[in-house]
């Protein structure tokens, strides 16, 4: 595998977006083939079986891409589908849980950890058996936060409404005096400024999107994968519907400039 | 066509349980074959040929049912694929946007109608066309409506957060001085009280979900396809995912118990 190969990233849709920012920043010698699987977004409240069955369609259309590895920057599709897709292939695929499970586990001091997400990702408990993985001394307060995402596509990033609904979810978790607070939605991170406010500054977010590019660069450098300096790169933009929405929505996020998205049939990989 | 064959009704998700619900009111000699496109909901935000994609698949698998005639039970799918079904298809394909635009062009007083809905829907136009072609000196205010549905989903019916936002999309609507409000989408019939409050009494709500099966009776009486009545008679529900939350939803909103709910893959079809 070519060290100067890209390296794909998939979400259900924009939110992982917020993970290749990470890459971007973190390893600006990279290029990045994301696909976003607008067409069937969200993926939050979707049964397991159907979440492996998307992810082997995209799997399969990044690979047509020669990816030398591949991120699953998406909570729902990393707790459904990461063991899978790693069974069946022989390049290294991150999900986005694992290192920020790890980075909470070592931050908190009281062991309570909040965990909030879709209710896919909170339903399967994977943040729990990882975090318990890291400290066996750990008390797990976990809260799916449904509205999080059409409020953040709705671009309501700072509306008193988020901080209301944000409040709703929060109350249970501030009665359990947690002093940890992950992220576990690749879109939350949007509203980190919000969620800070409601849940108080004496709470520790942590944003799953930063400690997963972190883990990525160690993971290519153990592979000798690391991409070379080069004068010039690329970063691939590819989504199931809706390209030119999805274009506007990343040139607000990313630190380059997306000059184009492609409309491809997921559905036929 | 045999008369005792059973209806195709099909939606994005359960907001076509609206629909379901006045056809087995309405016509309670009638069976109902339902599908919700759970795996791939929402429409509302998706481009048009994904709708007709979709739309296709589905139609090919109500028709293996061997129903007389169907109805997209869905605002958007209808703005997108009614067309295109209605020229690709032997039976009857009622959409939900016409008898709803016939029913508020008669009801206003003074020509000012409020058309909500999805962004799909609204950016389609298609509640305007068809209200011009009713009545021409009409004015038309459209307005999308995306966190409806989400609230809806969520059990927010009549919440504050679901009053602030409904009173924030209706604020430019109120300034027009509507006398006519239409539900364009067929999740909104369930918070059809808390919009009523917002946009005040002097407003009239059109549910084209009622008017569809109204006109759907008269289509079946023209093509004497009514069915006769029957001792026992069984509906039908597949969803492309989540059948068992489905069935929960489904026995919130329907007159009849809803004993089962099949997955299917759709995208088979």
């Amino acid at each position: 595998m070519a060290n100067n190969a890209p390296i794909g990233v998939f979400d259900s849709g924009v939110g992982g977006l917020t993970v290749a920012r990470e890459i971007m920043n973190q390893m600006p010698n990279e290029e990045i083939v994301y696909f976003g699987d607008t067409a069937r977004v969200p993926y939050g409240n979707k049964s397991k079986d159907t979440i492996i069955g998307f992810s082997r369609q995209i799997v399969k259309f990044l690979r047509t891409k020669e990816v030398k590895a591949i991120v699953i920057a998406c909570n729902t599709a990393t707790a459904f589908a990461l063991e899978t897709i790693k069974a069946e292939n022989d390049i290294p695929i991150i999900g986005v849980v694992k290192s920020g499970a790890k980075v909470a586990a070592k931050a908190t001091k009281n062991g309570k950890i909040g965990v909030i997400g879709t209710e896919g990702t909170i339903n399967s408990g994977i943040y729990t058996s990882y975090l318990k993985q890291w400290k066996d001394n750990i008390q797990v307060f976990p809260k799916a936060c449904p509205l999080f995402v059409p409020l953040v596509e709705e671009g309501l990033l700072y509306d008193p409404v988020t901080i209301e609904i944000a409040e709703r979810y929060f109350s249970e978790l501030k009665g359990h005096g947690i002093d940890t607070l992950v992220l576990g939605c690749t879109h939350y991170p949007l509203i980190r400024h919000t969620l800070q406010k409601v849940i108080g500054d004496d709470v520790q977010l942590i944003n799953p999107a930063y400690e997963t590019a972190r883990y990525l660069r160690r993971v290519l450098m153990e592979h000798d994968l690391l991409h070379e300096p080069a004068k010039t790169k690329e970063h691939l933009f590819f989504v199931s519907d809706g390209a030119e929405k999805f274009k506007g929505f990343a040139n607000t996020i990313l630190p380059c400039k997306v000059q184009e998205t492609k409309d491809i049939n997921i559905e036929q990989y």
